[in-house]
């Protein structure tokens, strides 16, 4: 079956300076995937007529399918839709539709209407429109030589309510497509060379036809196994045999986070986390807090930030702090005790360490306490401040994950 | 002065089929526009040789720099370095600081040196060599036809060390380049079509070498005056002018976060925060908690998640909970008093709410504590879960940062 591919076009001149970080091309991406279609090559290019213009003709030799996104705002700054008009030779009329849309979005939000919003009701009149409900720049889907070209507001949300509810329906039926595999096995606890080199031997006698892909994150890898057109039960064949040779490692065989695989343990095990972090700030609760549902297995945290904080607040023996330091197993321990006890939950995961470089390494420990059994590490940081923050968080829900899971 | 344009492309599947986000791109040209260099298109393509190529043979013709990143890992996935080799009529060799280094730093971190370890002190013999001290994958130096073409690592930090410390001064020695000048400011309070209408006028009279854009976050409006190669004066004066239309809404007039603004306002002041934040999980705290020296200004932080925990924890009445519901300003107006009280801090900053729309739009409430003053405020989200977590943090940031300044 011939593969259908896309190109991705972001437009803006805040991609080009780096003020912003181009999200929308990865979800689409994924997106596209799912119905078997390709992402060949993403392109950002500015605010500039014959930069975009040059962009849509040579993705136009190689793709069967262009999605454009950004540029379609209210502001004076977006020059996308006249420059659309000039290559597809469309004219620009009102669309009633998305007039009375428009005027209604503004209503419920009480907010007056603006001579800038009535330009989101005018379109091309030869493109199909996809209807924006969440914001007032509607989506348009051309065609030219057999190219399908979709255009798309830049704002994700708005991006990704027209592709999931309009974009996509209409790409399955126009497109005939393979069937695109992917299996991914999340591992946590050893680097990337590491890895790679207890799969050398499975690497030697994988297919051409399946890749394998190493996807480093700071204290975790993700390795990605992906075919297309293939029969299911040789994917699985393989990714059957990744699985055992890298079970000592693994979080996961979907592609989740931690948190996720977390969240998971403790709902089907009846049981509830609570979280003291001094270092991460606030990193390690937000994490856990992202999942939906959440509240049913984490009771709250605390950020005692200050050594004031961790005695007055958490109820940290000062003694213990003068005694082993603030930065100390003794100390750590304690802060996962006091916490779980306070937020009555099943297991308490604990954090104090310093995120910033001083004399070389950087010594973190982590605490994580249970009724009757307590336990702590202690790990080294090697980069930046941010870095540090994340690979800090992925090590404690990966020694708590171990031990809800062995104890 | 001739402007000096760069192409960045970016390698690897990965970005393809969207499991990970390209942040490499935005810092990178963040850089190059430091020393004047203008980012003319980024694109993506995957590890695929015949698409490296082509991107190489494409940027070749319009970019008078190519910055290349990823595919140079250890892993069978990466196939850069041969290709590159191919490109530039390159051989192999062995490089003996490469090899010393890649030892030293395994035998500092106590792991065994891997064979794929060791063939990444294999480079190119035609390229200057961009030493990396934080990672094994050193970053290389080609020129052809008076192109220049850096190829570096795509793991974010090693990437970035290598630019810094080897790439920035040798593009400096080796390109003339123009002055180019940003002036950002940052608002919060007013949606992007608004902050528009009260720049018609504005916009105007803006000559057409001065470029205004937009840049929209969830609860806040960047606006930044870019102009190449003119008088700092000039840019300035319509700086200034664009400050004192949007005076009341102004949060900075240099590009920094929400974060930052307060963080400056309190080391000033010489006074300091405390956090009680339930559905934002830790978002709050992680975001004063991610500036340097935020342990200065920063006590600590409660995240109260379940009704249970904020009664126990945080001491808030059962009956306050009972009578107004556990999302209003009587509970939000406790919680901040009681945090701010038991951390012993000069504000408190709490949020109650829901993030994911029940029925229609939801409602969050936020509340602010100081000695003889509270102040709650009411507003609604209109996102999804991640977008709403960021969007009441914002409008959180920005309530409290009205406050230290007008009480």
């Amino acid at each position: 079956m011939k593969s259908v591919y896309c190109s991705v076009i972001t437009i803006g001149d805040e991609l080009l300076i780096g003020q912003t970080i181009d999200t929308n091309s990865a979800w689409i991406a994924q997106q596209l995937n799912k119905i078997g279609i390709w992402v060949k090559r993403r392109v950002a290019v500015g605010d500039v007529k014959e930069d975009i213009m040059q962009a849509l003709d040579q993705e136009s030799e190689q793709s069967d399918l262009i999605i454009i996104t950004g540029g379609l705002g209210p502001t004076a700054d977006d020059i996308t839709k006249p420059l659309l008009c000039e290559y597809f030779g469309s004219t620009l009329i009102q669309n009633k539709e998305i007039l009375d849309h428009v005027t209604n979005l503004f209503s419920i939000r009480k907010r007056p209407m603006l001579d800038t919003n009535l330009k989101q009701a005018m379109v091309p009149d030869n493109c199909t429109i996809l209807f924006n409900e969440v914001g007032t720049a509607a989506g348009m889907w051309f065609e030219k030589n057999k190219i399908v070209y979709i255009s798309l507001p830049g704002v994700p949300f708005e991006m990704q309510h027209i592709m999931t509810e309009r974009a996509i329906s209409k790409l399955k039926s126009h497109f005939i497509t393979p069937v695109i595999l992917h299996r991914t096995l999340v591992t946590s606890g050893e680097g990337e060379s590491f890895v790679a080199n207890r799969l050398i031997d499975f690497e030697a006698k994988l297919p051409p036809y399946i890749k394998l892909a190493y996807l480093p994150k700071l204290g975790i890898v993700k390795l990605r196994l992906t075919a297309s057109d293939i029969d299911t039960n040789e994917i699985d064949t393989y990714f059957h045999e990744l699985k055992i040779i890298l079970a000592n490692i693994t979080v996961a065989d979907t592609d989740i986070e931690l948190e996720e695989a977390i969240y998971n343990l403790l709902i089907k095990r009846n049981e509830t986390l609570s979280i003291a972090e001094s270092c991460t700030g606030g990193l390690l609760c937000s994490r856990i807090t992202s999942i939906k549902g959440s509240s049913n297995i984490f009771k709250g945290g605390y950020v005692p930030y200050t050594i004031e904080s961790k005695i007055n607040v958490l109820g940290i023996d000062k003694m213990t702090i003068e005694t082993h330091d603030v930065i100390s197993e003794a100390v750590v321990v304690e802060m996962a005790e006091h916490c779980r006890k306070r937020m009555n939950s099943t297991y308490a995961l604990s954090v104090s360490g310093h995120l910033e470089k001083q004399q070389g390494n950087t010594v973190v420990w982590i605490g994580i306490s249970k009724e009757g059994k307590n336990l702590a590490k202690k790990m080294n940081v090697f980069y930046d401040r941010e870095k540090n923050g994340v690979f800090v968080t992925n090590n404690a829900l990966n020694l708590l994950r171990q031990f809800i899971l062995h104890g």
